[in-house]
């Protein structure tokens, strides 16, 4: 008895120090589970999420362009707004955006909170406006008791709007990927063409700007730093907020994580692989002209970066009242 | 010992009959829990129900226009479809509507799985078709796997398609309003203006339509019985199928359960509170005047007929590959 303890004790020191070692060694940090969440919070931001009476056509929610059953994302090439408005940009993934340097693609939002607020009034997007936004939620009593559970008081406004939200995309982290198992030790959670993939994703360079718990977020770079990239999207990234010639066409670099959900690629949307994308990526980045059986292999190691997807109930929404502000989808 | 346990039989058959007495004298019955449901198809069905990669633009999907978080409608006068289409008539919930005698306001599909491939294939609504809807689906490994478990074999057709959104469409009936706890004996459930509200909307007339498990769906009723009811919506009912003069405003009537969730109200989503509907279903359907006060009480009886919603983890949807057609949402 007290020999087997001994010995797995000894199994477990050893296990536990090869794996800190391995993540040591490697650009890529595991996925951490969310923590320090308001539960409170984060329970009304789920139901505001899902709310379409954020919007001005009682249509749309965040849920509609980032939907939480395919990655957080539309799957389309740039968003679909009200009325119909073809938007600028490919709508990034909400999944493990708090890991995030800054939000939207040109990082004009600091955080989550400020994003939030973002789409809500834009015109083309949800084109509510702040002020109605309030109007609705706080004449719904269901939501008045639950923004007094969230914050101590039925006294809603936009900043509390934002904030639960926020708390709520906190939760949307996803831990536990065939790649994260195999950086805490797993050796056989990775196959070898999917080790080979990811050898060749650090050797190519990719590692540069992709790299940490969101293999991504954390930094902006040049969309087309050896070769101009070819696209008929108009947005000039960083440029539009500093003017500084730069800055034309930085954008933030995207998140890899659960990268094989979140097609089609890139801020326009223009590349509809993972094949395409890191073929793209290797020539207009780094100057290289990747053979495919070795884009094949970083697809491979990619699609290892799938984690956990948030699991949850679908929220049920507390209903309009007869002084609710009807939505107006065709005015 | 014994005695206690005699008195406690007593109790519960008092009980029992008072409740099974109850039941039998009114012309509402319990909302029955689903029963008979194939799993893996019902599974398979909600992931469709969830899938906007069933329409042409890749952003609309079931849930769309009859949202389960939102008393399985969409809450607005009429739906929103693709290219922001405005639609013709208020869609009417999902939920409990096994229990429709037909689908559809003029009851034009016989059941749900007839209906289910309605709106997939209409213009207006998501603008794709069948046979784009089944290649879509045959192309990603992730569901050709869960049809082989749902009816074994992974050859995906309409007809499978439909049967499972029915199948999951089964599932979702809302037992257990205060109404169904007072009608099964509890004597608690309901106050009394809720009380006085159901003797009220059984004295005007209205359960001579609204009856049964669903307090609806069983019956066509002419839209103006006794007034002619105003409105600019062209709908013409059952008259479009039969060209039968006597069908000219004929719908089916709704179900009543989760009412208080599923404004606004009428097939043209004419009126906007359960005040005003129930007002004007007095007045054109039974030729009554009825005072502000009894339309208050039948409004609170009708409240009580909220049931349990649906509860089940949101879908997480298997992900399309390289060779999946991609949505077209501005072609």
């Amino acid at each position: 008895m007290k020999l087997s303890k001994t010995i797995l004790s000894l199994v477990i020191s050893a296990t536990l120090s090869v794996s800190v070692t391995a993540m040591a060694d490697e650009p890529i940090q595991p996925v951490q589970a969310a923590s320090g969440i308001n539960t409170a919070q984060a329970e009304l931001g789920k139901k505001l999420f899902f709310d379409p009476r954020l919007s001005r056509s009682g249509f749309i929610s965040c849920n509609s362009c980032h939907n939480l059953s395919m990655g957080g994302t539309d799957n389309l090439t740039t968003s679909i707004g009200h009325k119909w408005n073809q938007g600028p940009i490919n709508s990034p993934t909400v999944l493990n955006s708090s890991l995030n340097i800054a939000q939207f693609w040109d990082g004009r939002a600091k955080d989550l909170k400020e994003q939030a607020g973002g789409p809500i009034a834009n015109p083309g997007e949800m084109a509510s406006n702040h002020e109605i936004a309030v109007k609705v939620l706080q004449s719904i009593p269901g939501y008045r008791k639950e923004f007094k559970a969230a914050f101590g008081t039925e006294q809603i406004d936009i900043d509390k709007v934002t904030q639960a939200i926020a708390e709520f995309e906190k939760t949307l982290k996803t831990p536990d990927s065939r790649f994260d198992q195999w950086l805490k030790g797993d050796k056989n959670a990775l196959n070898q063409t999917e080790l080979a993939g990811y050898q060749l994703f650090k050797e190519t360079g990719c590692t540069a700007c992709h790299y940490g718990e969101a293999v991504g977020g954390t930094s902006f770079q040049k969309m087309g730093l050896v070769q101009p990239y070819k696209t008929d999207n108009k947005a000039l990234g960083v440029y539009a907020l500093t003017k500084n010639e730069a800055d034309r066409y930085k954008f933030k670099v995207p998140t890899l994580r659960n990268v094989e959900l979140t097609y089609p690629y890139f801020h326009d949307g223009g590349a509809q692989t993972l094949s395409e994308a890191v073929s793209t990526m290797a020539k207009i980045q780094l100057g290289k002209d990747m053979p495919q059986d070795q884009v094949d292999k970083i697809v491979a190691f990619l699609k290892t970066l799938t984690g956990k997807q948030p699991q949850f109930t679908l929220p049920i929404l507390p209903p309009s009242v007869d002084s609710t502000p009807r939505p107006e989808p065709f005015k």
